[in-house]
């Protein structure tokens, strides 16, 4: 075993003094703007695969447990990009990334600038045209899995911007984990789908926070409740499967439950959360929509229906 | 196994001949008001399971397939409720539930109406107010799964009301399948874990909808974005083991996600909503409430406190 060991090293050694083109598979330098959790883990996925890795967040203090594990700390954002040609930053919104990259821009040309913060499509787009100006190459990204993922195999991110870019750090983006996929050059649309799955996501997990106070509010705990919560919520991805189908075909058949049936449902916890004087909030909303689907005649369709009414109602676009 | 097979037939015939207690094995005869999807699955059940089932329908036809799998068809409910011990209504709501109780309270007297019925507690209490009056044994039920699943093993009957009649019928109320559970005997139990779950359920598949619309309004289809919305819904079991933790506690500690950044999150999906000149629905709902946690002071915390600040900020009971 030990006789093994020493082996490996003295290899790894030999071939890193050897010949020029060991470059290739050395670990890709990389620098990591923004250091939330969510940077944090990133940062970490990379220093675990090897990367020299430099760190800068606007409150340097965040950087200390990355610097005791091996990266790099910079004074400013503008000196972190100077150290890599990938850069990533992942702070809470583009207003954020462009305080940072406006303040490091001259640095930023001719690198990659992967932006995995989440926002909308539209800032998405305009991130990208900021860059393509500055002739700065430019990626985005949206991270759907928890921190606790990155760097293993649960962790999703979804990629868009240029095929080319993105084949050029497939390597260091590697280190980050799990299922990796590039959604195409048009820079918005790993944005289009994190704000349509976290709508879904937020939306649902806003009702299990309602839904534990409703049953509060009728003296009923949340250990009593929650086996049965997640029990429903295993229906879930059926549903998912079910309303794409329709969605997609624009066939709305044979519901399990017509939506005249779910809407009476629905209107009984709305009674319900008035009766004990709780805000009705997301299925208040959410009960008024399936009325007017209801309404506008569709009550023996399945529930999918209503994606079908949101889409042809729609209004004027809202900036904002 | 010939032999053997009639050794068994044999002992049935022995038996069934035999002792005045042979009743206490053989099926108790049941009735069943209401046969939309739900009402007719409980009959077919029943059926299924050797009761003699007597049902009615307000529109007299949707008996017809039943009949012919050998249900007993009554002209009117009190002669339906006449025909067994045992009767369970299952129809849209509690409005529809007295049309018919009404109908048939003499008839009732004496006997168990057990109502699967899905609405607010405050109706089943009332309903259970009414059955004491009229000498009518009274249990409520909610059907926690979909009528595919009833008399199978995947069924989720919840019950509340008289342990004693309970007990009295749970041979019977075994064939509609799977997991029953008595809850105690405050009938409105049962309904306040309906209501609890329904509104988590329903604000889940809502947000399904409004995701898909979302998505459809920025060029991303169904199909393509399904297989990542389920990969996000399987982590909301966890979400609601730790919510349940957290409410039951009092202490929403070292959040994955923080109040703070998740809102930032729910509000670029509200402004890609707004963008495309969709509703905002439940997800705008959700968004304020979220807002209002973190202007609250909670931004640090993990999201289930919002249900402390729903139930905390409850207002004055509207009824309804
Ligand atoms: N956490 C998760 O599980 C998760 C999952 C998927 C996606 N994401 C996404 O990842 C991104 C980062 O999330 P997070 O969890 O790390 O926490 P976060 O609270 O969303 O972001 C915190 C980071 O943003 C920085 N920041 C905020 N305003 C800034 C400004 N004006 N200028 C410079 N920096 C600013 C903070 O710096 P300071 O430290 O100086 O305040 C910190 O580095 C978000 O877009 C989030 O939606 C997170
Ligand atoms: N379907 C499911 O997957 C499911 C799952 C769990 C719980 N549930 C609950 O089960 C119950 C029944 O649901 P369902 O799916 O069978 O369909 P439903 O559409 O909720 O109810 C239809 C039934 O209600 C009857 N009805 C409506 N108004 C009436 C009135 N004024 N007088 C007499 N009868 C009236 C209908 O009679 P007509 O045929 O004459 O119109 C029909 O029998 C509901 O409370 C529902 O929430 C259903």
């Amino acid at each position: 075993m030990t006789d093994e060991r020493h082996d490996a090293t003295d290899h790894d050694h030999d071939h890193l003094d050897g010949h020029p083109d060991d470059d290739r598979d050395a670990p890709e330098p990389v620098t990591v703007l923004g250091l939330g959790p969510m940077g944090t883990a990133l940062a970490g996925a990379f220093l675990d695969a090897g990367h020299p890795t430099t760190v800068w967040n606007r409150s340097p203090a965040k950087a200390d447990p990355l610097v005791e594990r091996g990266a790099r700390r910079a004074g400013t954002a503008a000196e972190a990009v100077a150290a890599s040609q990938l850069v990533i930053v992942c702070v809470i919104d583009y207003d954020a990334v462009h305080a940072i990259a406006d303040s490091a821009a001259d640095a930023l040309a001719g690198r990659t600038l992967v932006s995995l913060t989440a926002d909308t499509p539209g800032r998405a787009r305009e991130m990208a045209a900021w860059a393509a100006e500055r002739r700065v190459g430019y990626l985005d990204g949206s991270i759907m899995t928890p921190t606790t993922t990155i760097g293993g195999p649960d962790a999703v991110i979804l990629f868009s911007g240029a095929e080319a870019l993105y084949e050029r750090h497939a390597a260091a983006l590697a280190a980050l984990g799990g299922r990796r996929v590039h959604l195409g050059a048009d820079p918005g649309r790993a944005a289009a789908y994190d704000v349509a799955l976290l709508d879904m996501f937020w939306t649902a997990v806003s009702g299990i926070a309602h839904g534990f106070a409703l049953a509060a509010a009728e003296g009923v705990s949340a250990t009593d409740l929650a086996p049965f919560a997640k029990g429903l919520h295993e229906l879930l991805p059926w549903t998912i499967d079910e309303f794409a189908r329709n969605v997609d075909s624009g066939h709305h058949p044979d519901p399990v439950s017509s939506l005249r049936s779910i809407t009476a449902g629905m209107e009984h916890v709305v009674h319900a959360t008035r009766a004990r004087g709780l805000d009705d909030g997301a299925i208040g909303a959410a009960t008024a929509l399936a009325r007017r689907g209801v309404d506008a005649g569709y009550g023996a369709d399945s529930m999918s229906r209503l994606t079908e009414l949101l889409v042809r109602t729609a209004g004027s676009p809202v900036s904002g």
